[in-house]
């Protein structure tokens, strides 16, 4: 068994490989050719802290993975970073660990911010130049630099309630993306005006892009709702909607955006579309003027296809 | 963080303190003062593989554990074990990884083991002399070395359907055990006819310990039913036990012995004592005559208390 630094693991990291392997992980878990087991919670509010671990293995891989990961939020007070956490790459024939990545929370963010690429590759409608970007966290940073290096768009806007972290954020992106053209939008109304695609990562647990701010036309990517509690949608957006396409139905239902929406009877659990089942039957049946919506609460799909790709170019 | 190979752990593994650790997890556990996860469960059926992850934090440890173990069980086909795993070591206050224990099952067998010698001390007969023994594995040989030597036992009888493991498993035990008078029995209801104490350790599907067979006074550990369709104990022995042990209410009525018992009505859920509100309120109230039953399935307790044990060692 090998353990594998976080500088190994970016020093090895293929993005372009790793966004297939998650696409196919997605329809894998549509089809049913995924084990993708309940989620194991400890919670440690005494030191403001939790711990998951998720485990996942798609059909056919020769390997599964175990994801732990812990978020303690006094960490910064000590100088720590919060985040912690690996992913054991274990073997589908033999049951013996192959190896530890010691990702520190480097991959899920990695696979979480490709899940958002393949959702809004797929929903953003032919044409769309600008991305819009609520939040200015890592999370932000990476939808921003996949979405415009990898889909094409040339022109960025961001907003953030924190408007000094918008502006860093933005002046960071200048420098590491000189030709895309950047600027900061003073609301989020202002920035659903000037986006053609949207998507928010931040932790809001209320409602940030209201729904009647949103343009014909535009694709939103929500990838924050990633547990209870938290909200960044305006539930009266999904009647807006021509498509809403979920991660997982049982997930986005529970405490996703689209959970809101549901539970106010805005939007049928039936009516909702699988990411697997919507990227299987590409392209997206979708008219210049139609609004959708993607929903990503996070797959255990996702982390078994991060670390298998990983786990392929260490071992090669 | 740091990764301790098997040989290492066993090393500095100290029996004493594991077994005070483990009886204070039972306690927290009964006093609710555990965090138990509920166990994920991934299924390999083309490899004959599974895959078990535990965890578990008892308040007030500075360290929770998850254990990662597989079995795969063509291994040994290929000369592969079929056990491997680890268990993972991480701060409750900070969430950083500490170490990885790859003790590839070892600490399950140890943990197993120790609950036995806890239960078995707790349900015992006063004056009990003789311990029997139904198995021939691994933990069967635990069980005898534990039991023998930490409870002072002076004889052993062995049973197992396989008779040449069971004088194979007699031969290797008089060989480490030299002042214990060991025998084999013919037949399990040999075996129960000869011992004060017995202990199974099988992975018997059906009962093998009938109710008409076990003399007043006996007390009976059985540790061989940790998952669905395993069983090692008539029903109707339960009927008449005084005390119904269990290491955990909700397994055990789930899949240990004890399911079958109130399955078929025999006994009560309300009438069984939970292991860690038992050792709370030792020594137990037991006349000579009475007959006692320990169901142990596991819990993951055990996990957190001999992974602290062997992590503070290596610290210190």
């Amino acid at each position: 068994m090998r353990v594998v630094t976080r500088q190994d693991i970016l020093a090895h990291f293929d993005r372009h490989a790793v966004l297939d392997a998650i696409e196919d992980g997605f329809k894998a878990f549509a089809r049913d050719q995924a084990q993708v087991a309940p989620v194991i919670h400890l919670a440690f509010p005494a030191a403001a802290g939790e711990c998951h671990v998720k485990a996942a293995h798609v059909e056919g891989d020769e390997v599964f993975t175990v994801k732990l990961a812990t978020g303690f939020y006094d960490n910064p007070k000590r100088g720590l970073p919060s985040s912690n956490g690996f992913m054991a790459v274990v073997s589908a024939t033999t049951g013996e660990p192959r190896a530890i990545l010691q990702d520190d929370g480097a991959l899920t963010d990695l696979r979480t911010a490709l899940a958002g690429v393949i959702a809004t590759r797929l929903g953003g409608r032919r044409g769309a130049r600008t991305l819009g970007i609520v939040g200015s966290g890592v999370q932000a940073r990476l939808q921003a630099e996949f979405t415009c290096e990898l889909l094409g768009y040339d022109s960025l806007v961001l907003w953030a309630r924190a408007s000094e972290k918008a502006a860093a954020l933005a002046d960071s992106l200048r420098a590491s993306l000189p030709d895309l053209e950047i600027s900061t939008a003073p609301t989020p109304a202002d920035l659903c005006a000037r986006a053609d695609t949207i998507i928010t990562a931040t932790a809001a647990r209320a409602a940030i892009v209201r729904a009647d701010w949103v343009r014909p036309g535009t694709h939103i990517t929500a990838v924050g709702a990633d547990s209870p509690g938290k909200q960044e949608l305006d539930p009266a957006l999904f009647a807006r909607a021509r498509h809403v396409i979920v991660d997982s139905v049982a997930q986005c239902t529970a405490h996703g955006e689209t959970a809101h929406a549901v539970g106010a009877g805005i939007i049928a659990r039936d009516a909702l579309l699988p990411l697997g089942v919507a990227l299987s039957q590409a392209p997206l049946a979708r008219a210049e003027d139609d609004i959708t919506i993607a929903d990503l609460t996070g797959v255990a799909v996702q982390d078994a296809a991060i670390a298998r790709c990983v786990w392929h170019r260490l071992d090669t």
